[in-house]
């Protein structure tokens, strides 16, 4: 199972990118395979492990805000797995070339 | 916390709302507040009781399907509860005006 | 074509219903049918018009606040028009009841 | 403005891979900085070009299928550009570590 996930303080000024490298430091303790993007954190595994780490994540910065907006895109296929790597290398072969990293 | 969720079977012809309405009778039977909308189902409660009611929605629909995509939108703010009714209320008082229904 | 949107600034500690009402005034303005929910605002309509209507929704957010985001969800089927309704009903007739409101 | 977006056909026992396959041509075409996750695809540039870009991308997947979801979330902020690249350098540079590609 895939995910990806972003958590958006709402009503402060705080540093985004300082709250980011917070929740990062989560993302990789969890030993899961992970990939930061411009718009949120891919990150592959089952769900039970998935949700406790998102709520981690998602307490994490409720300690110091207001107000959260977490979401969470599910992309769930029976019997794959190594999909973070996977589904591009498909594309890139229908494509007939590597893309633009 | 409210949460709002949508699940989507990828790659069938099954007819949809047979499946939301599979789902909805999940819900309904968590006792939670909810609310249908035509773009996804709202739930008021606390974390672990909201992530194990999308959980056993999701695991419904993987059962029939090969990929499903589950999104959940979390909006948590301390302190607060009853929003389901009360954040709309509160935008009607700036309006000075109901909204449709 | 119904779409579900909604506009979030980031960094600011004013008040989002005053900001969603501004919103709100800008679509009961646009003619086109919507409702507002306790996550978001669907509206249905056609591309062109429901997009230049998130954009003057956007750039009204964008004069107040130094950073948005902005979320626009859409379902398009073919053929198929006043689906605001039909939807929820269509779920209602499977499940054999009417759903709360 | 930086934008992630998705586009999933409902209903198709299609290749997905190769329907992201078509939509990336078109994306590649535009000559804006993009970049393909295994969620979505980001892509910066202004509003307009943004939007006309998902429209065709959107457009060419309702060809072939009966319904098409669409989601995409706008990330925009006052007088930035480049934000591709700088949002996860500026991760990095907080949490003092490159990220795993």
């Amino acid at each position: 199972m895939l995910i990806e996930f972003s958590i958006v303080p709402i009503g402060t000024s705080s540093s985004l990118s300082a709250r980011v490298a917070e929740v990062l430091d989560i993302v990789d303790s969890s030993g899961l395979p992970y990939m930061l993007t411009p718009m949120g954190t891919i990150v592959e595994g089952e769900w039970n492990d998935l949700m406790r780490l998102v709520r981690e994540c998602h307490r994490k910065m409720m300690k110091n805000e207001e107000r959260v907006l977490t979401s969470i895109l599910i992309d769930d296929r029976k019997g794959k797995t190594g999909r973070m790597d996977r589904k591009i290398r498909s594309v890139e072969k229908r494509l007939g070339r590597s893309l633009k990293k």
